[in-house]
Parts: C-alpha cells; structure tokens; sequence
C-alpha cells in the first residue's frame, strides 16, 4: 500500500486527492495546505484525512511513502528536493520547476535515492492522445511534417508570470510525448499589455527531417479554441478538445510529388479520401495517471512522464522565454541536448 | 470613358474583365493572353472585346487608357513598367512586385507621368473588411493589442514559390490596411516538405505600442480555415470568413487592471458581455474596386490601394523571406521605413 | 427555517439534496429511499442527514414542513397525496403525475389545505429560458409565429415508458412557460422500434392566433441536439442549448407583406440585419428555483411552476399520447382547457 | 442526336440549358419564354440557339425530339400533354404536376406513345445522395427506422403556394427513392402567417414495418439548415448539405435489446463507434441527369426518376395538402397505392 500525502489543496490538489483516493494499491493519509479556509474544504470533503497546515508534517512523516506537489511552480523544487530527500517518491504538477538546474538536480538525487518523480502531464492519458500516439507509431500518418496548435482564451492572467508559463506547458508535453526526438532550436515572440508579461505569444519548434511544431498561446482571444493539428506524408489529423464528440478526425488527405526529382516539372497529386473519426477511450486521465504513478512505484518502471520528461518541457520554456526576451531571436538547442543525454542516459531514457 | 486593355486571362483575368465592363464610365477594349486557349475563352465570353496574343498591342495602343495586369508576378513588373511609360494607368494583381526596388521604380515613374497605380487587395473592398476598419476607426475596439489570422487548406502548391507569396499577400494587404502604422519588425518560420519551397510558415509582424500581429498560412492543410481574429482593449473580433453568415463577431470582451501601478496587488478583472453579428454590406469586392479604380482616375484621388500599400505589402514579403532564409532571425523595418517615406511622402501618403 | 426530507437518492435526488442544503431559510433533514446502496451514497456525502429506507418516515416526521420528490413519476401521486395529508409543502419531479386525475386532485388537495406544490421545470430557472421569456414579454420578438424544438440523442430507453414521457415535459414545460395561453389541438406521431414504447416522435401544438408549436424527439439519433427557434413577426431566436458560449441568438429578420390585404400583388418583403447574442445570466438553475421555492412558502407565492403548471404539462402529454395510440390522430384541448380553469381559477391562477 | 428545346428561361431554364449544351449525343436547338428579358438573357448567352416567345414553336418543330420544361408547376401537365402528344420525350421539373389525376394521365399517355418522362429530382444525382442510396442498398444501415429531414430557411414565399409545394418535393423526391416501398399514411400540420398560405409545416409518412418519416419544412426560419438523419438498426447517418465538407458523416451506434422477448428485464445496449465521412462523388448533378436523359431515350431504360417516380411524388404532396386542410387528419395512402399500381404495373415498374 503506498500511503500519498498532498501538499497544496488549491485548484488542482483536491483532484489529486479525489483521484489517489480511490485507486487500489494507495491511500492517500495526509493533506496540507498554509490556507487555512483550503484546509476546511479538505476536512469536510475528506473527513477520514489527516490536515496539517505544515507541509513538513507530510514531507517528515515516516507514515508516507510519496508527496503529490499541487503548489505554485515557484516551489516545487524546494519541497520535492525535501521529499525525495527524506525518501519519497515525488508527483508533481507541471511545469516540473522553474529552471533546467532545478529539475536536472532534482533528477539526479532521485536516481541517487532510487525514488521515482512523475510530471502530472496529464493530458498524455487522454483517449485523443492515446488515440494519437498509436496513429504516429504504427505510421499511420507517416513521416511527421507539423504539429500546430492552438490554446487561446480569455484570462486568467496570472500576477507573476506569463502565458507560456501557464499554457504552453499542456501543448509541449504532448508534443514531446508524441514526437520521439528532440528539438533543434526555438523561437517565440510575443507581447504584454495588462500588467507586464506577455499575454500573447507564438512559438515554433524546429525538429529534425523539416518537422516544424508551432503554438499559439492567448490570454486575451474573445473565444475559446483548443485544437491541434498534425500533418504527415499519409494523413494528417485534427484535435478539437472542445467538442463533446468527434473530437479526433483523421483525414486521408495528402500531397505527392510524381517524380523523384524535385524538378519544376514534377506533377504535385493532392489525395483526398474520406475522413474517420475513431472512437477515443473514456477514461479519467487523472486516474489513469494516478494509476501509473503507484504502477510505476511498484514495478519500478520508467514512466513516459518521469522527471526527465519535465525536464524536457522545462528546458523548451527556457529557451521560450530567452527567445521572447531577446525579441524573437531563435534560440539553438544543440548544446542543451548535450546536457540532457548526460543527465538521462544512465538510467531514465525516454519513457515509452 | 476609361478604356481599360487586359493583360492575362487565365485564373483571374476573367473576373477583371466581367466586373470592368459592367462599369459605367469605363469599357474594356482588348484582353490580350500568350495561351490560344485562353484567348479562345475569351473570344467566346465576350465575342465584341478585340483579343490578342500579344500584350504589346494592349500596352502601345493609343485607344487604352488604362491596363489591367493579371499575369504571374515575375511578369508585373515589366508590364507595369511599359504600361506607365505608354501613359496608362495601371491596375496590377497582388503582389505587386517582386522585389521593393521594383515597387519603388514604378511609383515613380507613375508619379512622374502623373498616371495612377492600383493594386488589387480586393479583400479590402469587402463588406467583412470595411465593417472592421469602421469598428477600428471609430475606436470601438479600442486601441488594438493584437492581429492574428489563420489561412490554411490543402493546396495549391506551386512549383516555383512558396506559400508565402501565395496566401501571405492577402493578410498583409488586409492587415496594413487595417493597422494605420508601420510595422517594426518582422520574424518568420517555416519548412519545406514537398518540393523545397516553403508550405507551413508563421509570421510575426511587430508593430508599435505593443501590437502583435501573427499569421499563419499552411499548404498542408487538411481543412480549410480562414480566419481572423483582432484583439482590441474594449472589444474583441472574430472574423470567419468561410461560413456564409454571421461571419464577423464583435465581442464585449476584454481584461482591465484595477490600479494604475501594474503592481502584484492590481486586481484584474474580466469583463464578458454580449456579443454583436453586425449585418455586413452585401458587395462584390471587385465590382467596387472597379468602379473605385475608375473613379480614382476620374478625380485624381490617392487609392487606399495604391502602389504605395502595395510596396508596403512587398517590403513585409522581402522581410518575411529574408526571415525565412535565416531560419528566423527577426528583420528590422526601420531603416526601410525611412525609405519608405521618402519615397511616399510628396505626394503619395496613406490613403484612407 | 423550512425543514426538508427529500424521498429518492437516485439519479437526480443528489442534486435535491445538494441544492437545498445550501440555501438560507430551508435545511434538509431527512432522506429516504429504499435501495441500501442509494442510502450509503447519501450518507457518505451527507453524513449530518439522518437517512432511512422508509418513505413514511419523512412523510409522517412533525420535523418537516416540505417533502421533496424524486421517484420514479409513477409514484408521484401516491406519495405527493400522503405529504400533502401530512401538512407537508411538495416539490416534485417533473412530470408532475402520470394524469389529469392525479394532478387535479392534488392540486385541490393542497388548495384545501393550504400548501404549495412546486413542479421541478429546472429549466425555467436557467439564464436562457429567463432571457427568452423577457424578449417575449418585452415584444421584441413580436407576434410569435412559431415554437419549434429538437431534443434527440442516443438512448436512454426506458424499458417501461417512452420518449415523450422522458424527453417531452422539458419542452412542454418551456413551452407552456414562454407562451402565455392554452393550445388548442395535438397531434403526435411516432413509432416504436427496439422494445414497444415510443422511441421517436413528433408532436404539433396548436395555439391561437396561428401559432404553431413543434417538438422533435428521438432517442435513436446519433448526435445529441437541443435546439429551440422561436420565430415572431418583429425578431426570431434560435436557443443552442448544447454550446458552451452564445447559446442564444436572436435574429433582426423577418418577412413582411407591404400592402395590408393580402392579395397576389402584395409585395413580400424580407428583412435580415444584425444578430445578437446576449450574455446570459449565470446561475445554477436548480440552485434558483431551490431558493424560489423556499420564497414561495414564506412569502405564500404563486409559483410559475406550481401545480397548475404542472398539471398542464401533464394534461398536454396525455394528448400526445392519446394522439399517438390513434396513430396520429388530432386531439382537441378545449373541453380540458374548461376543465382546467375550474380547477385553477379559483386561487391558483397562472404564475408568472 | 437528341435535340432538345427548352420551354422556359426563368430560374432554373438557364441550367438546362448550360448542362444539355454539354453533352455528347444532345443539343439544344430552341429555347422559349413568354418574357421578352428572359429571352434576351438567352440569346445573349447562347447566341448560337434559336430563341421565341411562343411554345409551340418549341412543342410543334419537327426538329425537336425531346423538350425540357422548366415553367412554373401549373402549366407543366398541358405543356408536357402537347409536347407528348407532338411526339417528343418530356423532361419536367419537379414537382411533375399539381394532380395525381395529371400525372396518370401523362404517364398513359407516354406509354402509348412509347416516350420518355423525366421529372427533374436532381437531388439523386448528387454524390451524397448516391452515397446513402449505396449505404442502404447493400444493407450498411440495417432495417431503417427513420427517415428526419429539415429544410429551412427565410424565404422565399411565394405569392400563389405554400412551403410545401416549394420545399418537399427535394425531400420526398430523395425519400422515395432511398425508402424502395411505399407509404402507408400521411399526417401533416402547418399554419400560415403572411399571407394566407402555409409557411411552417411538419409532415409525417408511415411506413411499413415501423418506418417513419418526418420533414420539417419552414420559410420563416432566420437560419438556413438543410439535414436529414437516417437511423438504422446498424448504423445511423447525418447529411448536413450545407457544409461545404464533410456532408455526410455515418455513425457506427444503435441500441440493441438482449433477449429476443421484449420484456422489461431485457438488457438494452448501446453501441458508440467510429465515425466515418465517406468521400463524395464530385459530380455537378444536373450533368448527370441529362447525361441520363438521354441515356433513358437512345437505351429505352425506365429512369430512377420517370413519371411514376414523379407521380409518387404528387401523390404524397397531394395527401399532405389534403392533411393540412384537415387540420392535421390522418391521410390513408392505400387505396392510393392500389391506384399507383394498376397504372405502374404494366411497364413502368419503380426504376433503380
């Protein structure tokens, strides 16, 4: 039985609270939160869970076993260096941290403790990217030539930090999860106009082999969209997230050039077949996850989500927020790669 | 009466011919085209127009006043260039040049002959365009923060140029049309999958005050999309310009800072209120170009198309490629700025 | 203080519950219902409610001034009847009985002993049908015309009823809500196809003054839609309840006939201008009419949705299936609209 | 080589014409229209064929073998009489005529003549409609439950008819043709509001076996919806025609009863599957009719849409006026059908 203690039972923590609750195999014993009125709502939802205002009293307690984060961003370096410190196993809300040297660092006395960190990445146990995941490995689009998403809304702004903080972290792990390589360089630009920090930002990713990744993050779109769309030499296919149906189509629709050669005269065919829009799993991500989280533990698995993975999408918002502050000069990520191989290969290669 | 001679009948020409001659106080004279089955086109559309195979009997016949060029734009400027030369008023197809130097020479030498320059930005003559320069003129967005269009489908790829010049000409004419200042600086992405020309590119175009604007323009595209949406501090809009009704929607929507201090104590507030489907003018676009060609003529007036707004759109593309070939370094417009007044100033200001 | 005993956990019930407990003046004290498991989901939510599986104890309790209903419709009366007998206010699931009998005689029955029965129509209390019921009664709609509304989706069949008796009293009771006067005739056509009752059908409501109601509901369609239009000589309204953002639309069209007789040469004019989509209210309807009903008791309200409201829905939907087992037959509303009235005037006149 | 003469060069006329010229095997020889304007159009477009104001330089010319009438419904049964009697093949635009009794009589007629009716329900030649005509065919669908079409729209009244003549003859054209039995009774209601004549009506047809159709049909709607929903016991399908992709989209999902007693313990289950948007044929439908026109002639073939099927139409049309005079009575259609038989039976049996 692995025995949870939460910190932070904001926004998100009384899902993770809901979620480790009711999976077989855990028990979640401990919640705290400095507010005191959040620390209410715990009790009366949770009677029968232990609430501390101390986070100490979770992350001290020889009674558990891992610390699920649910707090700013700010601090999950501090209080996941002290659980995986006192020998817990750590899942922690995304972005993973604030700096590559802080999740490089937090990495490293993982592997040195033999605890295990998971990133809550959650849309990664969605059924639309599971559905995707299966479609780009079993080559059903082909070679990848995009990935482009959207991600735009009205607020919320938040008082410290910009958009790409707060978005861009949902489009970069999928992204990460579903193309199997590493990027090459970054650029964004984007502007403030509230209170300082950008509100409006655009990113593309370079990859290898021409595959180019681009989002467009909006705190200040008058409507709501969340849509991503992939296209391959075979297929090309469009998320909606919004839409209670359909949420996934796949179109078998393409371009070919008839001759090798690319030659001005080569014949260009466009294909334009039907389009299928596959049933996508029901399930609650956040279970699944919560499921995989003390599956990993167990089984000592390496997840698709381990700490190598966040560090992986905290590395790109560096380079985000470099690029943007630098007024949209592209960023290289060669160098970085360098790094990451040095910190991962040992032991936690990509997930997956 | 303006007799208006045609330069190219292929995709475009015949909608330059069908909307010129039903103008009152203009007749169209002679279409000329170098493909036999084109001229046999229009010889069958329009038995009583004299047609030819070569444009140097439209552009060095005394009985035309005015040409109008619809060929590929490598040809525009050379044709531009006779045309004025032969004292004829010209009304030339996006983009207007190929390169700014190209522009430059042709404004003034129509400036020299005292001859009018037109460049077909048809977009901005419809019902969708003219409603959001109102709405932006009489301050009912408020100052804007952001432009942001979306032109994607599949196709048409074209064998010696990318997608840039293909879809970007339409969102620039609009977009500079619509923004009366003159943008900073310009970043943009993009690959090639296909035969070496880009087909998936994303552009940013930095304007003052904080203004970002951003296009995305796609070749690859499962589904078609066209799109726009401008972000202002009072209100917001959408722009589909794909779906047969309520295309525009004007939003009630924005962000405010309480305090003046942009301090981490400001509290902001969302402000979400109804949303409004102004009816729009039911035109054709280029019917009303037509006419706005002639009457330009007729009262010497300065065109909000005039070859000025076109070099504007040609000195952004030359930025855009220039980007694009450095894999997307940012291009400052400053010191073409400079060169811009210069050469626009005396007489040619920003219509409008 | 209104003291509360809900009878029925089951699918709805929870909501009851939820509602009422969180709402000044009323308090819920008791709840009932015979499955075990229904009553061990009531307690672990709700640990400070005494739960028991013996209706006759929240019915017969000196403890409590108002039972609320949620059991299957067939034991509307029977309970309704005992609460009513008991000294007890009744709120209860929509529909009201299972017929005109039953509805008259506990509408008498509260009457004589002085208690309010209210008819759980949620959706009269929700931002859209109160913003609609206020176009109407402002006339901006005009005249109405026309009331047209489709409910259909993918199950779920009951195996003891059928799709009017589940998917109709929503409409019936909007209906009967927006428009202020009695219908006429019904007619109702439908048939069954999985497992005897009625799984699709349609339903013409006729009104005085040539408008004409129309439901279209299914429980055999593929996609979910809930969409109402209501066409009036000034404006028209389509209701979306199913988007997420601007559900209601109103439309500035029309047609309308220049010369006043209507002869051959009268000249038809249409009229299409702008669209309007007004913000909402946002509330949680149950949550409203919780509050309302309390109101009611306290203040000795006549509610909207108070017995006679329901027993019109119910004297409606005993047409529709009269009309259906006729095999479409027109059934004439006059002789019960008498009826009606004797029932109603005396106190319990129209609410609204 | 057929040689075809158009009778009427209003609306519609000008398509004829357009599709007929085109084809291999036919021409058109004459065109003619009461209304000099008309006239002038023709002759202006197609200068190369013979125009008059009097049809029966049109129906009496030894030079013509078949005519097209495309002239207002009230005067096709004695155009077609004459131009049958004269010894021409007749195609008539829908709705064929105003009476069964008219279309008996024309088809006799024909018959004994040996030439050709084609009443002009283009619907059937459009890639969706061939489509869903496959998909029921070769049993994709399964049983069929329900036939649901709507067609709305504002306007266009007219000035001597109701919505029903206007709008259902598309919808029962293509019902017909989908559904291979015949109708068992109709019902119909519907109200008038401008002037005198039904703008808002709902139809029903009963089928065997439990099939019901239903057509929303309203000339007051400020939307324009064009859909029909097919549910079968297998699979289910929704075409939406006003999208300009993805028109049809077929749903793997239904409902099946366990046991084969329909008994109140049955188990009910749902199926949700993939959804498929099956590839259109990308054909100008009138093209193909005439295509098939003169097909039908040169091969002595009995169309999918001659006389009979023309007349099964107005026999439909016929009952549903006959409702809606009634206020919404029962229309039986059997002794009709015994009727339809003794007239189709010897040689024009349903085509397909």
């Amino acid at each position: 039985m692995i025995r949870i203690g939460i910190i932070g039972y904001g926004y998100w923590g009384p899902n993770l609270v809901r979620n480790f609750v009711d999976i077989d195999g855990a028990t979640v014993v401990s919640i705290s939160d400095r507010d005191q009125s959040a620390l209410k709502r715990a009790q009366a939802a949770h009677p029968m869970i232990r609430t501390t205002p101390n986070d100490g009293d979770v992350i001290l307690s020889p009674g558990i076993d891992a610390v699920a984060i649910a707090t700013p961003v700010s601090t999950h370096y501090e209080l996941a260096k002290r659980a995986l410190e006192n020998g817990k196993h750590v899942f922690v809300e995304k972005p993973f941290t604030t700096s590559v040297q802080h999740a490089e660092d937090l990495i490293e006395l993982a592997d040195k403790m033999n605890l295990k960190i998971m990133v809550d990445h959650t849309f990664l146990f969605t059924g639309a990217v599971k559905k995707i995941k299966q479609l780009i490995d079993e080559k059903v689009l082909g070679r990848l030539f995009y990935f482009d998403s959207i991600r735009i809304n009205l607020g919320l702004l938040q008082k410290d930090s910009n958009v790409v903080w707060d978005l861009a972290p949902h489009d970069l792990s999928i992204m990460d999860y579903l193309i199997s390589s590493n990027p090459i360089a970054i650029a964004a630009t984007g502007t403030a106009h509230i209170n300082g920090f950008e509100d409006v930002a655009y990113v593309t990713i370079f990859y290898p082999d021409n595959l180019i990744a681009h989002m467009s993050i909006n705190w200040l779109s008058p409507v709501k969209i969340r849509m991503t769309m992939i296209g391959g030499q075979k297929k090309m296919l469009v998320w909606n997230d919004l839409v209670a149906d359909e949420k996934l189509k796949v179109y078998d629709r393409g371009v070919e050039i008839e001759s090798k050669e690319e030659s001005y005269h080569a014949r260009i065919n466009y294909r334009s077949g039907d389009v299928w829009v596959p049933r996508l799993e029901q399930v609650e991500a956040l279970k699944t996850e919560a499921h995989y989280f003390v599956d990993c533990i167990y089984n000592n698995l390496t997840a698709i989500n381990d700490g190598v993975a966040g560090l992986r999408v905290v590395r790109m918002i560096e380079a985000i927020i470099a690029s943007l502050k630098t007024g949209g000069c592209v960023i290289c990520m060669e160098e970085t790669h360098a790094a990451l191989r040095s910190v991962s290969l040992p032991k936690a290669e990509r997930g997956g």
